[in-house]
């Protein structure tokens, strides 16, 4: 496939294997919030690593602890098998850089249960239903941002989101008080969906936390992610709550749901204002 | 302190220091669910390892992946630092048996950070409700089980559980079909919550699934926590719900509140009906 082909989330995302159980990266200045990169981004990254060292090859779930700020640059994955069993395999997987001073930092470090979508049953009983919100067309796209298109991170450029015109009032300087975030989320380059992607999904959306009348930087400390479906094609809803604001730190829920209703992820993030 | 004066959890969950991040624990027979021991009286095991080797005491977020079943009897925890921070520490821990062949098995892997309840900021704009359910002396106990007291996990003994009976459908053959269970929680012997307690707490009760008609065991797969203030003295109140039932897999929501009505821990694991 010539790299013309190869969406910008897969280039991006990309990893060389250097020998068993390491990889490098390249960590993309395009999926930039402020100095850092974005932590959905990173988690598809070591999700990637683990999925090719793995015997099984979908996240089903996958923790992230955030340890320190990841710059765009180099970076280095290392990952370990815990257990290999006949469904489900399970793995450790730190990313790590190079600071100023030549010394090696590690970023972020993920657990993980890896298995394999494709052999789930089709049993579906799920009774939460799909948020309900305008179609993408009346939605607020962030390059539509009144203080200006350079006032969004750099990773809005990446994706085609499309904000609940409910949930916007931050951006005005009104927030509603609800502590919802909803939007449409694509790939800007029309990338379909996958399990790898959808973990940049739960991490993509402006904080729910803004419509609480929280600004600013607002990183997470951990993030789960639980993948439950492969995505249809087509463009995902996202749901965000936070309900739990207290001792400086907030949780924020997040729900994905695909084109064709349903619930193909849930996260759950502990994050700290600053 | 005397033996006596220890509660019977600090005693079942108690660890002798072999080496700097190596201790020594005994799986108690009293926390068994089925020949196998209870996922979060496991965690508070590890909790309470990374807790004596991380600088700070407080399990702030963990995330527990369960790889083979514990069994009662002689385990090793080995603890890992991956950060210390000035107010957070992130680390590993990883809890081992031998097996009849007298091979060492990995039970149980987590990766947690950790900080201090007593520096957090008093500030609370928690959105979250209380749970609403009548009081214990008007919920069911477990005591009570219809099928005998036989039939209740050896770990039922260990707690004084009050089961709104809204979500005890199942324990007659009747489930609701709302996915919800709730009940108030208190240690058997009267032990005071703490943070470290909060992590048996949040995975004590009967599965939500039964009430959606789900019976028999119901592995975890993965289990975070968040413990997000230290409880004060009193009955906690526990609520979970199931919502996302499909493919095989169920994810349940777990909502920990004490007597002055603050939202002390949130919980949410993955599990594999059988």
């Amino acid at each position: 496939m010539s790299d013309a082909k190869i969406s910008e989330f897969d280039r991006a995302t990309a990893l060389r294997r250097r020998q068993p159980g390491v990889h490098d990266a390249l960590l993309d200045e395009g999926w930039a919030v402020g100095h850092a990169v974005n932590g959905g981004y990173l988690l598809s990254i070591l999700a990637r690593a683990l999925g090719a060292d793995l015997p099984h090859p979908d996240p089903f779930t996958i923790s992230a602890h955030y340890l320190t700020a990841s710059l765009p640059g180099p970076a280095t994955v290392r990952t370990e098998l815990a257990r290999a069993g006949r469904t489900l395999a399970t793995g450790s997987a730190s990313l790590w850089q190079t600071d100023d001073t030549g010394t090696e930092v590690e970023r972020v470090r993920v657990l993980a249960t890896y298995g394999e979508l494709d052999q789930l049953t089709e049993d579906v009983r799920t009774s939460a239903k799909p948020p309900h919100f305008p179609p993408p067309q009346e939605c607020f796209s962030p390059r539509d941002n009144p203080a200006g298109s350079a006032a969004n991170p750099a990773m809005t450029d990446r994706l085609d989101l499309r904000l609940d015109s409910a949930t916007v009032g931050w951006a005005l300087g009104e927030p509603s008080g609800s502590g919802e975030m909803r939007a449409w989320f694509s790939f800007a380059d029309g990338r379909d969906a996958d399990a790898l992607s959808l973990l940049t999904t739960v991490d993509a959306l402006p904080p729910a936390a803004f419509e609480l009348g929280v600004t600013g930087w607002l990183p997470t400390v951990e993030l789960t992610a639980h993948v439950r479906a492969r995505p249809a094609p087509g463009p995902l809803r996202v749901a965000l709550s936070t309900r739990n604001m207290a001792g400086g730190f907030l949780e924020e829920d997040c729900e994905v749901w695909d084109s064709e209703d349903r619930l193909v992820a849930q996260a759950r993030q502990l994050a700290r204002p600053r």
